[in-house]
């Protein structure tokens, strides 16, 4: 395999002019694309129309009596909760089912933590200032969360199967006002990475802050890409086990399993956590919609009902992982420097180019009509100290439209690579040796 | 008028006879009835079953193409936006629409105010004590939000057309570290007060801390007992008028329009302060129930939908109330010493016993199987100085079961006063000189 820094100077200028023609030719096609989100398309969408509706006429009662159209009932409609709880491996008496963004319940839970304290903190975590770990690449809302409320991000490298151990465990021992971390346990976003029993279990039993709480954001816990359908790990089991039963909050939602804006989210912890959570939620609200929960509940019918559905998403979106990568592969395939990932779930395909280089792709390909989400969106602060990460996002756009972005995505990666080393080697004091290099590579 | 305390000690020992007996035989009736929340009832809610099969099959956009269905729009859906802004008369831009409940909407503005602080604040709230005026008898759940939140109230009596101007425009001059004042502008819960637009315009002008916030809950603003309709004010233009524009923070919602578990809340405030909300929120959704708004707008179809459908809940409310106010004057019509409201609108009659027999009088019903609201709700930490204040919710149960639960409530009522009188008399140094009077009046 080649790097572009094993090309002579007449290649690589070669490859800039016929990457600079690409470009030119793909700015004339007057793109209008967008790659920036993991937004379900309107085909996935469609899955679930039967959600329009429903509870159906007459049908506002559950199975237990409850009115749903009226007042009450904090923790969720029991039908929803029940068909949830085995997917996400926890008790559904430990379940909660909230509205429609499971990133709100993770926001009131760190405020909670911050106003009231969690029922092992001495005192409100906002007395004094905060730490959380955060493995990165990461997802951008988590880490805009921290900032929102002043708590310091470290970032820990996140491999395949977790982030590195030894590092975070050096770390929470070593200061205890690291009070969180962040966690996609299934599927990470962006790099798809899943954390295995063992990593996990590593994280549950290591010393930390008493209230030391690992914000378990299990967004693609059904969200398989393969045949592989990995369920989840039964996480609050093994938190228990561990000695540290609160240590672990659990979040999940439908926005990528019926509709992305009008779902059910929710919060799956220790009966303590819980209690808790209820009880500070009770402050805010006498209780969620019911409503949605009942008409989830009649449209999923039961935990199969969601496999099944999920099979249908995959069925829409693998193809369309499979384009970028195809596409990644035969375009970029050929020159070292460029890799990616080829996720078995989640949302994300995670590309990282050239050190020094993401902020120019992303920018070319905007110019070219190709909006992708921010160059070091992944990382604490929007700062990626390589500039090389790119998430990828492409479930909106049609096969197609994925095919055109992907195919401009590459064209802006190898123009900016070559960019970028031919002005380090017209630089007269560049330290890039490859810059002398004179003889190609077969 | 004959006060329980005129009565001689012959008399009154009849009539603590006389409802011991009533009590008896109410106690045998095994009531179970429950007058404690402000909830509409069944038939109420049946008015609004058309959502349970809306938007429909295949309806997920809106009229400017967006699809419902996916993330994002974090103002809420323009089509329910453009209902209530007369409604609520307030300017369609400066109105957000969010998920089921307004309470919520309220909690978070004030958790955005505590930990990032207003747009006119020097500091988070958190930073120092703050306190918060809170008209008297008020809403539990707002006392509640400050109570967890270490915010010290203030009490200040609310009388038929606002709260005590006087007594507030010396304590918020005096003490910037009052932040806060709750406000129920229209039929204000529980004495279904009006604030005039003379008093409103005091509220507005007189000097206070310069991010002083008055939180403007119209949760009635549409919810007439009678043929007149009184329109909101145009608090927010009037608010910028007396040179305080970023005073009010506004919050209203469908809960007893629609459903009152999956309904539509609202925000409405200044431009700034609108931004301030919507970029604090931004972090914590990537937006609404869309769908539930669309659902709604096609339901509601304009604000002449909502006030009609209003008029059909003052047919089914407004019966209710006469069998609170006629059973009240004639079971204690006679006595001086119990007193209540007769509203104009609202969810709440608000009576008035003899002092320091409101805790008894609802153990009393509780024991016949009557639920009220504990007596002191309607006061901050629940504690009612004079413990004479009950707030009946005569919303939920049939008409037949309000009467049966108010005649009920009635007995005990005149079986505490009788109680308490007694025993004041048989107290050998007893300083009631009602005690001694042997005369009866006519």
């Amino acid at each position: 395999m080649l790097s572009l820094s094993d090309l002579s100077n007449d290649e690589l200028t070669a490859l800039h002019e016929e990457q600079a023609r690409a470009y030119d030719a793909l700015l004339a096609k007057g793109l209008k694309l967008d790659l920036t989100r993991g937004k379900p398309s309107p085909a996935q969408l469609d899955l679930s129309n039967e959600l329009l509706t429903l509870p159906g006429e007459g049908h506002y009662m559950d199975s237990t009596g409850t009115d749903c159209r009226n007042y009450g009932g904090i923790q969720g409609l029991p039908a929803i909760r029940t068909i949830f709880a085995p997917l996400l491996n926890v008790p559904v008496d430990q379940l909660v089912a909230g509205d429609n963004s499971s990133l709100s319940i993770m926001h009131d839970t760190l405020v909670y933590a911050l106003l009231k304290g969690t029922v092992d903190s001495a005192e409100p975590w906002s007395r004094s200032p905060i730490k959380f770990i955060c493995p990165v690449p990461g997802y951008d809302r988590h880490f805009a969360l921290c900032e929102q409320y002043g708590i310091e991000m470290i970032s820990v490298p996140l491999g395949h199967d977790g982030p590195d151990l030894d590092q975070i465990r050096r770390l929470v021992v070593e200061d205890l006002s690291i009070k969180g971390m962040w966690v996609v346990p299934m599927y990470s976003n962006p790099d798809g990475a899943i954390y295995t029993r063992e990593v996990t279990q590593a994280l549950l039993e290591m010393p930390a802050a008493g209230d030391f709480r690992i914000f378990w954001d299990n967004a693609y816990a059904v969200h398989h890409l393969t045949e592989i359908e990995t369920p989840a790990l039964d996480v609050l089991t093994m938190a228990a086990q561990a000695g540290h039963p609160n240590r672990v909050f659990g979040f999940a939602s439908t926005s990528k399993i019926t509709f992305a804006g009008a779902g059910v989210s929710f919060f799956a912890s220790s009966a303590s956590n819980v209690a808790w959570y209820l009880k500070n939620l009770s402050k805010r609200t006498i209780g969620p919609d019911k409503i949605n929960h009942l008409r989830h509940a009649l449209y999923l019918r039961g935990a199969d009902g969601v496999t099944a559905l999920m099979r249908r998403h995959r069925e829409i979106l693998a193809p369309k992982f499979e384009q970028v990568t195809a596409i990644l592969g035969k375009r970029l395939g050929d020159y070292q420097g460029a890799t990616w990932t080829d996720p078995d779930g989640g949302y994300f395909v995670s590309l990282d180019v050239a050190d020094g280089t993401a902020t120019r792709v992303v920018e070319l390909a905007k110019d070219a009509g190709i909006a992708m989400t921010a160059a070091g969106a992944a990382f604490p602060y929007g700062q990626d100290p390589h500039d090389r990460n790119i998430r990828i996002a492409p479930s909106f756009p049609s096969p197609d439209e994925v095919a055109a972005a992907i195919d401009g995505l590459a064209t802006c990666v190898l123009l900016a690579g070559a960019e970028k080393l031919l002005a380090s080697r017209a630089q007269p004091s560049g330290a890039h040796p490859a810059g002398t290099q004179q003889h190609t590579h077969g």
